[in-house]
């Protein structure tokens, strides 16, 4: 499993000042957190920009890249900001995303089939709504699926995000339980395997602190793992995410597990 | 998810001093944290016991039962003591358990036959020893299986066991990979549902002290559950992993989860 980290984002004050201020360290430094916290990849979330789009975008792209030999997610629902981080991009990004909704099927979808980067499908409705159930997520995967394929995507370009939706919400259990279905079921209803991503951070978004943070979201991110998910977005300070992640991959690689590489993924050195 | 608790165990200094004094006091201590813990259900391992057999396997199983109303599982190679057991437990109890090994096949098999107890089926090849991979595992079931039903066994009855090893063994990370794959295949390979039961304190025994462990061990049993696994028998003292059970049981009844709920698992009070 493949670890995209969510913190270059304009949620997070660090970011939100470095794009006020036009200053690309806090940036970097940022990207040099994500790479020795082992992400493998980095998503940038802009925000709406308004003003200096090409200037701050360049900003953000150029900053994560000196710092970080990552490849990005350009995390956007703006087609034109999503254009202009393709133009910056030394690796081939991913785009995040489009989904059943017109504007983002119209205006998103087409920028991958031009340009043959990943674009992540956000399993919503066409009114952007979160398909409650597993029978109504696997609906919209199929529609979005059949529609990928008519705008001419490559089904291997697809990464499906089955979206997952804070625990607390009322139903919050029973979609959480609808995602792990969702991503079990995707490959027998595609007929073919599936790339997958879910936001871990979405989980626990508007949760009471609370210790028990640090089992749920390693132990939602195993039970994803073995219903066959492929990559999670997260925080990557949630360090027993991460190293649940690392866990997961020595088991499928068959090595001898390190205990001690293990505590290192759970306390990383700074970055130099 | 069940949990059994393994407490009760011949390692345990507490127990090994109750039997050796036979004082029962200890032993319902120890059955009253299982219970305040989350247990379902309090396994009982005497380990060898060679005098005084009946009054010692009587001390351990009626200290249990004052202490705890829960299911108890006769933990013992020694059919003997097992059929002690049988005869002092209250509510039906499972017997743990059988595997193709002659002895075990030909004396303990036929106490489930008889009483119409449970059993728990050990993946154990005739000499005793694992099989390491996937495919010997699923060998080693349908022969245990088929052993199981000419002996008269109900198919219900039958509970297995994969075997999970040490991490710490030179193959511990293919063989826990091995094991998860058994739990998700067995009951295509059976035609119906079939029962299991992992051990978890294997999972980590001999390997050194590490913060790691309370990661590990809940995201194993996370993608165990995910896997399809029924019950699971651990150290009622490793909260993250009686964490993760209860956590995966809030999934799936698709309630609101309560985080402090969740946080009393992690941080119990004491029993009274």
């Amino acid at each position: 499993m493949q670890i995209v980290a969510d913190n270059i984002n304009i949620m997070n004050p660090r970011v939100a000042r470095a794009l006020e201020s036009l200053d690309p360290e806090p940036v970097r430094t940022l990207a040099r957190e994500c790479a020795a916290g082992g992400a493998d990849a980095v998503d940038i979330n802009p925000g709406p920009v308004k003003k200096q789009r090409h200037r701050r975008m360049q900003l953000l792209i150029e900053a994560v890249q000196e710092a970080a030999d990552l490849p990005l997610w350009l995390d956007s629902n703006d087609p034109e900001l999503v254009r202009i981080g393709l133009d910056l991009c030394r690796r081939t990004p991913v785009i995040n995303g489009f989904s059943l909704e017109p504007s983002r099927l119209e205006n998103m979808l087409p920028l991958a089939v031009e340009t043959g980067c990943r674009i992540v499908g956000f399993l919503l409705k066409a009114d952007g709504h979160v398909p409650p159930t597993l029978n109504e997520r696997l609906e919209t995967f199929q529609e979005l699926y059949e529609q990928s394929l008519r705008s001419g995507l490559d089904p291997e370009q697809l990464i499906v995000d089955p979206i997952s939706v804070p625990l607390m919400w009322e139903d919050g259990s029973a979609q959480g339980q609808a995602v792990l279905e969702t991503v079990a079921h995707l490959p027998q209803l595609a007929g073919h395997p599936v790339e997958t991503v879910v936001g871990l951070s979405n989980l626990t978004s508007s949760s009471p602190p609370s210790r028990s943070r640090a089992v749920v979201e390693p132990a939602y991110l195993a039970m994803l793992s073995q219903a066959g998910l492929n990559r999670v977005m997260l925080d990557i300070r949630r360090r027993e995410a991460v190293a649940a992640v690392k866990f997961r991959r020595e088991l499928e690689s068959g090595g001898i597990l390190s205990w001690a590489e293990l505590d290192a993924w759970l306390n990383p050195a700074p970055p130099k």
